[in-house]
């Protein structure tokens, strides 16, 4: 089962908007087995839609065309899939019903506007909206399926959910597909497909295998189709665990700032940590997570050396023998919060997060992390590159990381 | 000029990946007067990428591709291009000098699959590619160009920006379209809208107006064709500056937090933070700036009111009396850290961020920001949504707006 996703609008084009709506439907049709061949972000324009409307039929089982639903711009999509399939319009009763309603509890006059939404090709199977007022459509000829749905996200994604995909797997005998992410993390994709290469070419036929990188974390995605997919997909996570243990941090949905939450949760442990080049975004990752009041106390971010001393007492001497970025300090400054905010654990960062401030020694994109525990505080250098964002958001998930596996 | 944008990637089709780099280079190449016809997310697979240039190279006079250059999936794009121009491939030695480089200064050892992505099609323009390993590459045939670039976004963001369009604009006559983004905090696209709607209805049909907002900015984006774009342009900003001056904070690629960096340098103002509800992501946003370590001292980061009182001397009573997120509490943060690490100036947050915490008289998304200066202490309060990640985020903003405000 093959679709192409047609998402119609001029801001998609003009690059105001990026286009969301083609992956959301994708992933969602994913999941019961249906790949999409092609996405493809079209102008709001008669010519274009019925284009590319033909040339999509020629090719897949199923097409979704978001878009062009609108009271502002004629109804375009229904007037051209009305010609397509040489059908009349008709008013949908029930559609008109909901349009009122949804007016009405909103305090919005009922416009004729508004209602000619209710109108629709003789032939389409309607899905209602209850959350706008264009209704979602379904069309069937030869074998192939057409969706047209509103182009507003909330909407378009509700009707997908608990309209479309259903209707589909019921008309349909879809094959089961299994999507495993396993999160990896202090490993490059080159470098990560060369430690698993042999691994990857052994992979059976039914297995497929994605690297989906971001900065500081690479995610491995594997599907499997066929009835025994979900059992093979285990047998092969498990051998890739032994390959990598030490990378793999999470899988599917888990995020590390999360991750630690609850291992610090479970061990009742409370966290501070000192920023020097993370400038903050580090103790943003572990407030981001809803509920981190209870184990997060606080943060200094220490990006003077005067504040390095006065208030994590870091010595000046480590600092004038060492330099700041340095294990000596960055162990200091871990230790140095832990004693000041009173807590078991602590996240300590000092780098050159560039692009200027590097040295022939330590070069811009020179990271030291360290880790206070109750038994030992550790630390770690990394040499990242040299953009300071990416830095800094690399430098935020390895100090997370070096936290996950201490708390392990 | 049309251009069509192919970007390649299965991570796009499976929906786990939202299609960014086809946005980015519409927008960028809309900024010279390109129009995009049709953006099109294909499989990394090659009989699909030949029929999708063979058929945008019908329609448009530039055809982008993105993706497809990774040192994983054998060249495919390079192979391809190579068969389309019917030429060998050839090392470009500058690129495997630069890939070298690239490895070196990371301590990244030189692998053949890196140095293979220096072979490029004999006929390839090539676009240096300093921040990555595949350079970018441009042909031209019969009056139509196709451009071949990395799928890595920040790369390809660079190499759009700093070669390509640069490029366009010497070699293609077209026609000037003078860009202006007005950059607005403090009011949501509808209310904004509502306020400028005589201005908006007035402007000559040469002009048109796009609302782009995100969470604590809306950008205001004017554009102007024709040879007196720019001054009839200036006309228009000029009026709508005395219609919301409050509002206008900046134009262009103008960041707040790099503004407030730059109008501190003048004074020769130090900051510290305090931070509650935002967590980090204030500091986060200041400390973004590269050189902000020239007036950014640190930050306290406040989580529980046990370290706002012993590190932030907030008193005890006045959380008491007054509960965390209070105008006196959020005051007596900022003028705590501006004590403590001795700067002139000081920002403090205390909100309730959500999605929990929330209560009748402070309901979620309730947030109070103060700014300490030499002069005064000065107080807002703000009410946003019940989205965490939005609220951290606009309180963010407001933060840095209020500070821009105070040092005018």
């Amino acid at each position: 089962m093959q679709a192409i996703i047609i998402n119609i609008g001029n801001e998609l084009l003009s690059g105001k908007t990026i286009n969301s709506n083609g992956a959301f439907i994708a992933e969602q049709i994913a999941k019961v087995g249906i790949t999409t061949k092609t996405i493809l972000s079209i102008a709001d324009n008669r010519e274009d839609l019925i284009q590319h409307l033909t040339s999509s039929l020629k090719i897949a089982d199923i097409v979704f065309i978001t878009g062009g639903l609108g009271p502002t711009n004629d109804d375009m999509t229904k007037q051209i899939l009305a010609e397509y399939y040489a059908v009349g319009m008709k008013t949908d009763i029930q559609s008109e019903e909901n349009i009122k309603a949804f007016l009405q509890k909103r305090n919005l006059p009922i416009t004729k506007i508004n209602l000619d939404q209710a109108k629709v090709p003789e032939n389409a199977i309607i899905f209602p909206n209850l959350i706008g007022t264009a209704p979602g459509m379904g069309f069937y000829k030869k074998g192939k399926y057409v969706f047209s749905l509103a182009g507003v996200p909330f909407e378009m994604r509700n009707l997908i959910k608990t309209e479309i995909v259903p209707f589909l797997l019921q008309k349909l005998d879809l094959e089961k597909i299994y999507v495993r992410d396993i999160l990896t993390q202090g490993m490059g994709e080159s470098f990560l497909s060369q430690r698993i290469e042999k691994w990857e070419k052994a992979l059976p036929k039914t297995i497929s295998l994605a690297y989906l990188p971001s900065p500081g974390t690479v995610k491995l995605r594997l599907s499997a189709k066929g009835d025994k997919g979900k059992i093979i997909l285990q047998g092969e996570i498990d051998t890739l665990i032994k390959l990598i243990p030490e990378l793999i941090w999470g899988y599917d949905d888990d995020k590390l700032e999360k991750l630690i939450g609850i291992k610090l949760k479970e061990k009742n442990y409370c966290i501070a940590t000192a920023e020097s080049c993370t400038g903050g975004h580090l103790t943003h990752l572990i407030t981001s997570i809803s509920g981190s009041s209870d184990y997060f106390k606080g943060s200094i971010i220490a990006y003077s050396n005067e504040i390095k001393e006065k208030q994590l007492h870091v010595s000046s001497q480590t600092i004038k023998k060492h330099g700041a970025v340095s294990e000596e300090v960055v162990k200091e400054m871990a230790e140095g919060v832990c004693n000041k905010f009173n807590t078991e654990i602590a996240i300590s960062t000092s780098g050159i997060a560039g692009p200027s401030g590097g040295t022939k020694e330590k070069p811009v994109g020179t990271v030291w992390i360290a880790v206070a525990t109750p038994e030992k505080t550790i630390a770690q250098k990394f040499i990242f590159g040299d953009n300071r964002q990416r830095n800094i958001i690399r430098s935020s998930y390895a100090a997370l990381n070096m936290l996950r596996k201490c708390l392990e």
